[in-house]
């Protein structure tokens, strides 16, 4: 494949730039029968949008989703759902200065060389304005995971630099701009994100997202596990540079008396694992976690060189969040999501005959 | 896909059960011209052999693999290739103990919920002996990738348990039979692997795996990104619970200043991204890490089920690896070929007009 | 997958639906640098367009298609290319009659039971406007044929119910709105073609497709067969009920002795092959021929049911051609360009090592 | 892909020569459950063998198959099935003549110049004999369709050179070598076939194969419309020139009043459609026909080139079936019922939620 398809039977494949005239996309497989409105799509895309917070960067991107196709009187058809986004807020000539220079830290380098042709403004087709489609695409997965099978997918931000969250209460993170899950520390937060403002640095982050009430069963073994596609949906997020499923590297220091899940007649006693053996789902409830890295759009000026390979000291303007890893909640959602329905999918078609009671589960760490 | 095939052009499919009469796959894709023999394969199913030292698991497997087709007068042929090991020491009475039950930490619990019906012995399809057949199949991606283009594809175990490698001295890897790379705790590691062995307990471990000489521009944007798809094969591997690209977790406390890696005239300055930015390689080294948990099966009593929901008490008898972990090595080292590979051949079919210097690079962390 | 995507490294993916907003495509895996307009879809696009002639549909569809990404500057730049259609002449009054019944001939009885609820305007996804966005992605795939490899696809009406093509005269076949290639039959064509619809009724047609300069090696063995892809590309147009390649059906009644193209040091002495040979390219021309049925979109009355499973009776209203055999010759075209410029992308990925000199080529049956 | 799979969540992955030590395939996506045994596989595999009569080749392979993985106490577990059949009676020596020569028509040719290095030893992977691993994931496969969903596929031999069956008795096809539907035909055939045979030529024929009892829904829209599916898996085998769905290329001379199925309360009045409408089964019969050339491997001399591009006549020795398409008949139920079984389990996964009554039937042309 050419690279910007994920899915098999859940199929989503995109394309645009951060400052071409739209971004858009196509939802393949969607079963017919399930109501969605652009209103469905729109609400993840308020969460992803910039400008939300003094936090995150000043565009004002419109981001309004336009539904195509595959919806006919209110309800999916079964058929290819088009997906559109308009670019509103382009202002170009913030990026013709760097035409000819490579901004450490990001793509330009390596699409350059790939390519020998690249659209600069913005990123081009590496912005993490693509991901606007993602979530989009995202919403859809939700709602039908959540419709068809009660399954529910919540992201919060659980680390940002060095504030970590040490209580979960979910019902918070909707109700703060970082989507924190632990209020107590809202204050250091905001502190620290106003005097990385004043630095003009960036910081990493780290992004929790669950899945509660998935069925056991989800995954393919060997090469099409659950955590394996999991971890390349994921990944495959901008700025993601390492993943985790349950535990993550706290296994490393781990020994197996203590790692592994004990099971009762009343269910599970711990969920180390992270709803997933073998790379199928326990029916625990999934638990991820990605780290992203500090963008690389700072003010501060940094050594780079030019396509004609000669030494220049960049640094870079226009209007950047200084953490992305906040906006990464809802794409972060969407991926799994996404790679959820489409497991769900395959495992109807695969194992159509397989009728178990509902196993018992007692645990999970969030 | 049904779960057992893993790439696009340079595609692997894989069978077989740990205690099924062999293990085979088929290796599509592989170009013309190759000089390959069953020799070439061998060396990396031996240093993944169990047996191979007091810490690995005392099973003797010949692990001794045919090549049945798409090699001719010592070359391939374009076609695929066919590679079958049989399995010899088979003790499947070990087994039938636990038919109804289900093992805490195995995919028993998730493979019965997900079929309805499996092959007991000795986790049937998601045993770790399945891996025998990727190292097999690795092998020839490494080979092509070295001959071809001169890349080289090395892992080794950075840290096992609390015991962390400091220095990376990868002459030494093979040299010791936990392919560690820090002389000066080998003997460490050995008496804390002898004290975990007598408590019959296992631990977690780490691998790091680097590929050296790997040309700017693999990897697709979006979702075929090269990073995505490492963590893809990378998870995929039994045990598997986390994957890291360069700095991988450390980048949520870093900043941005710190984090970019600059470029100069002669070359990046550091490689903190792990040879890949916006997915696709820059041409230095690419470094990713694995996390792999502590195996579940050691002889100290837990608590569990059987297949009527009636609490039992479990003791995994037979022959285990008290950290896994170690033999992941050449495992690790066949995944990041094979994912190397693919891309390599999809990059060639689909950018072959772009000819560019090789890039300067300066640093590795390795 | 879903059923929206055809190809593998050359990849096109679409929606809409015939009176939905718009139609559109996502092309993703061109190579960067190809220079390309939405002048050059346009080209293809009107050749397509009905209300061309007075035996093609009278709808006056705008087709202009919208190029939103992947092209920079003029350029490709590698990344996925979004194409847009909006839909301006939607006469949605025209079918909200037949809402509840099944039209025979359509696909409006397999998709109601298939989907439980289906866009019944106008055949919704299943109508031949569907059509024009493979047109679009096709003349980007001819584009890149002919200026990366001089390879050239033609298509031509070669019979039209009982009228066949004796002469291939491809300097007419632009020439009249037949594409017939056989001058010396207009006149009976235009004849025959007043004549049915004044009866109100359609007729069947053959389209043939050529590519010449193909260079020689296109094609995987076994089931990724280029006759095998041709054969899938060109029976997933709308009505095709059958496809050949080379000699096609004849072959039945041939003998070895005079089916087989012999070789000389010249070349071939002739082409009933169609130019491939085990499923791989011979460096001839590729001939392709493709049946389509007449369309069941005629006012003379049919019997039929509704959804209820009552009888009634059926005339088709609306605007529709008596021969969409005339208006497939581009489709084929676009179709058969789609497939060779995935196999040559794919080609080239697995065996660049092969360099042989061009083969000899004497003969082709156009 | 690289071109030895076929199927999506039904997958078929194939490996092996004509005069390798084996042939073997991996069988992907049968849901657990399913009783098999390699008895059930060995009927098809008879049915295809070689020897069986004297109008096919008369040499003796075993063509023994053997199951290496996923089935488990008699049943299949999900996970991938591994097929193996090893080659015993190989004759390498009639081929050692022909190493440096094309043979005409023949894939001789394409693959040197695809891979500039190839197996000559009777076609290698070009070879019919690649078929027998078709055949036996083909049983797996007519097995599945019968016990879950009362699917049956059957074909015949239609027409052999000049010999066209006029009536179809279906109980009589298995009772004579040529799997011809015609008694009244025998006589006529069998004589034909000696005096064939006697001139050392050969001839082409035409097979159909009819799937019974499919239910109204399989295929997805657009690209992977069932028709344009069964076109592929067809064509892909080796010798077929052309592939019709229904009426085939009859429909170019055809009227839409004519051509079109009219429905009725008690079903469809007719079956021009070959149970396919808009590319997705209407619960008819599915009737596909396919043309297979003449082998080119016959006694009559014929001209040629070696690799050097010098001419040579050249004589085809060894032991060859002057009717390739006798054979063919299991092939082609092979090949419908793998691309059957791929699309219920896609259609399960995707639309699990519309359950509508059988639609009536009362019509199909066999």
């Amino acid at each position: 494949m050419a690279g910007n398809s994920i899915g098999q039977l859940f199929k989503v494949t995109t394309f645009g730039e951060s400052h071409g005239p739209a971004l858009g996309g196509i939802v393949d497989g969607v079963p017919a029968g399930l109501e969605i409105t652009e209103a469905d799509l729109q609400v993840d895309l308020d969460r992803r949008k910039p400008g939300q917070s003094r936090y995150t960067t000043q565009r004002r991107e419109g981001d309004e989703v336009k539904i195509l196709s595959g919806v006919f009187e209110g309800k999916t058809t079964g058929t290819s759902i088009g997906l559109l986004i308009e670019n509103t807020d382009q202002r170009s000539q913030d990026y013709s200065q760097i035409k000819d220079l490579f901004r450490p830290g990001h793509g330009d380098y390596s699409y350059w060389h790939k390519y020998g042709h690249r659209d600069y403004r913005g990123g081009g087709r590496s912005s993490a304005r693509e991901t606007a489609i993602r979530v989009a695409a995202g919403a859809i997965a939700k709602k039908y995971l959540k419709q068809a099978h009660g399954i529910e997918v919540q992201g919060c931000l659980s680390q940002l630099g060095p504030i970590k969250a040490e209580q979960f209460d979910w019902q918070q993170v909707e109700q703060n701009p970082f989507f924190f899950p632990d209020l107590s520390k809202l204050e250091v937060l905001d502190e620290y994100m106003r005097e990385l403002k004043k630095r003009g640095d960036s910081v990493g982050a780290k992004v929790m997202v669950v899945a509660r009430h998935v069925p056991v069963g989800l995954g393919e073994p060997v090469f099409d596990r659950l955590d394996a596609e999991l971890a390349h949906s994921l990944m495959s997020i901008n700025a993601v540079k390492g993943v985790e499923i349950g535990d993550g590297f706290a296994v490393v220091e781990q020994n197996g008396s203590t790692h592994r899940d004990e099971l009762t007649p009343e269910g599970f006693t711990s969920n180390h694992a992270g709803g997933i053996l073998a790379g199928i789902s326990t029916g625990q409830d999934i638990v991820a976690s990605i780290a992203l890295k500090p963008t690389s759009s700072i003010t501060i000026p940094g050594k780079s060189i030019n396509v004609y390979n000669e030494a220049t000291e960049l640094v870079t303007k226009g209007r950047h969040d200084p953490c992305v890893g906040i906006r990464a909640v809802p794409i972060a959602e969407a991926m799994m999501a996404i790679t959820l329905m489409d497991h769900l999918l395959r495992q109807r078609g695969q194992n159509p005959h397989v009728e178990v009671p509902a196993p018992p589960i007692a645990a999970s760490i969030c």
